[in-house]
């Protein structure tokens, strides 16, 4: 039929071929991470009516990428229908050697006559090489269709991407008025099942977490991510298949210790010690021996509003994303996620809210220094409110750090 | 047609016209306190197909009731077909003599055949003796159709009638973590002109608005309906006839003063002073010459958790239920919010949270005594969650006392 939407370089088919595409990359949501979710369709007009002769989506880091897993379904039955076939990427095809070759090269060898990417790349450095790549080499190139719908695939991975810095979820959970525990500590259940169930899914679509000492060893957290309670996800993931985000845990005043249920899982874990110049505070040959998967490095350490020393934050940060970590989860008290926010280094906040009230005595949602204009809090956009079982989801961005 | 619904008594038509009484109940919403919302239609069956032939709701206290103005409607055109007519009222008729005569009476004396109503009349002590009244006038009665709309229609109202306390409506704002003003007390605009729009609708169909002296003063509060702030519902109502609620404050320690704005504005004004035993603390006649629309009242004193004396909250209840006022709206600062939290005298909750994020220094959203068990938090069910503005507005029934 090939009808052309109005105003829109891209037909009626070829919208249908690139959300399929779109379909297929959310189908890696949980298990690409640090890569970018990507789909494929591979059709054929050479009948008129536009065929799919192969689809493909990434799985894994260091598995095939999308569009040689498609080219390799469609060699499979229709290796003659390939030659001046249309691929619909999500994601402009790669022009470089990473873990494996440049897809733009693949795509070329086997004889493609037109690819349309929903987005270039979203690294400013390399952007549009994929597309040239395949221009140069007399292919047909298009870009932009469904664009919204490939970003909203990979936030994480565009914003390191552009800005060189992770994309930053903070959750919190507290009672309608705010408080996180009660003044006796009491809280790991303030929220209901359905919310811890909905935090285990933020885990299991992130990088890395971070947590401080302090929450780690007062609930004697693991910060896994538990396949029993991913819900309706189970279906989707064999247990043994599950990706574990990195934890990473603040621990500027080395309070870890090994007996802590942190380490009974064999995932990898990143401590991070304080590095205080000319003080060897930190020795980390004198810590104690710590599981294999577990790796420290010291980061320096910088004097907050309160005069006290605390591990700089934004360093943090760099070193996450020079790993490629781009998804990153905070998970923690008061305190840290108080400085996160105060920094400005938080993107996304995720707050759940408990239907009750505790009064004056509990504590506070966030630990931020006082201020003393109403125009100095952090101001939020909310994006999504919802019911999660009997609690409030809010999703909002921080307005200073969208 | 008459298409019977399924496991019903009633036929598909009866189902439209009791609708359509439901639709004209609702326009008397900010109108007619203390009285219920009502409507009328009165349907002729004489061609088979039914045939409105009068339409009335309740708009004012003291003005016609919903079936005696569908019946003088009724007249101007269609006299002929008010006998053996059927009448769909949304609240059982009334039976009794009040402002106006019973409604029931009117009914008979007109001549219907057949009397539908959504609900019977809510005080258990009259509740169905109207149908009674029209049973043995040999018209046919029948009720229960469409039960949960009428009762929507009149919440404070069927509250009042069922528990002799009137339905109590708390409004609160905070910002996203709890806080209601910052520590210098700066507070009036943390939500948008939008959340403050909306309670000037919730002002608008209460009966009666409780604030506390502290608030009032802090403030300077007219805690008046402003009709230029009504939005869409200004479309709906002259600005004369603008139905102000009575304005409660509670002043135990005697600290209003004429020359508050809240005198500016000439409708009606109850201020509660301590009544303390054995002390002539309040002396009514010592205390400023207040203008006409003023009324004073003394209540007694309770302890608090705190060893403080406070008015006791109940009796005020008590004595604004005794004038029939049913819809009450508490307007006012965590202490007394927080009080009538505490005592399980708040039905509703209706917190608006502006998207900021304050910290740890803010005012906190309710006072309440410090609890040791999370259990003892108050519990909520959340009814409603949406955007007003940039704000969230989650409305939320107290379980403890629905």
């Amino acid at each position: 039929m090939n009808v052309s939407v109005a105003d829109s370089p891209f037909t009626a088919q070829d919208h249908l071929f690139m959300s399929q595409a779109l379909a297929l990359a959310k189908k890696g949501h949980f298990t690409t991470s640090p890569n970018p979710r990507v789909g494929c369709v591979l059709v054929s007009y050479k009948g008129g009516v536009g065929k799919v002769i192969g689809t493909g989506y990434h799985e894994k880091a260091g598995q095939g990428h999308a569009e040689v897993n498609a080219l390799a379904e469609a060699n499979v039955n229709h290796s003659a229908l390939i030659k001046g076939a249309t691929a619909y990427v999500t994601l402009e095809p790669c022009s470089h050697f990473g873990r494996t070759p440049p897809c733009a090269q693949a795509l070329i060898a086997a004889g493609v006559g037109h690819v349309i990417a929903a987005m270039v790349d979203p690294n400013p450095q390399v952007s549009g090489n994929g597309l040239t790549l395949l221009e140069q080499a007399g292919i047909k190139v298009q870009s932009g269709l469904l664009a919204q719908g490939a970003k909203a695939l990979n936030v994480g991975f565009i914003h390191l991407m552009e800005n060189k810095r992770p994309y930053v979820r903070c959750k919190l959970a507290a009672s309608l008025d705010g408080k996180t525990a009660m003044a006796s500590g009491e809280s790991q259940w303030i929220t209901s099942s359905a919310a811890r169930q909905d935090v285990q899914r933020l885990r299991a679509q992130s990088c890395a977490i971070i947590s401080g000492a302090d929450a780690i060893i007062f609930d004697n957290a693991k910060m896994t991510v538990r396949w029993s309670e991913l819900g309706e996800l189970k279906n989707s993931y064999a247990k043994e298949t599950l990706r574990q985000p990195l934890r990473v845990v603040i621990d500027s005043q080395n309070r870890l210790t090994p007996d802590l249920a942190l380490f009974e899982h064999d995932s990898p874990i990143l401590i991070i010690h304080a590095k205080i110049e000319n003080k060897c505070a930190t020795n980390l040959e004198n810590l104690p021996k710590w599981p294999h998967f577990v790796e420290q490095v010291q980061l320096p350490v910088v004097k907050n509003a309160q005069g006290k020393f605390k591990i700089d934050l934004p360093a943090l940060l760099t070193l996450l994303a020079k790993r490629g970590l781009n998804d990153i989860l905070i998970e923690s008290g008061a305190q840290l996620s108080g400085a996160f926010i105060e920094q400005d280094l938080v993107n996304e906040l995720i707050l759940y809210q408990a239907p009750k009230l505790m009064g004056g005595e509990g504590k506070n949602l966030v630990a931020m220094p006082v201020i003393t204009k109403l125009n100095q809090a952090k101001a939020l956009t909310i994006s999504d409110i919802r019911m999660v079982g009997g609690d409030i989801r809010i999703t909002s961005q921080l307005t200073a750090n969208k």
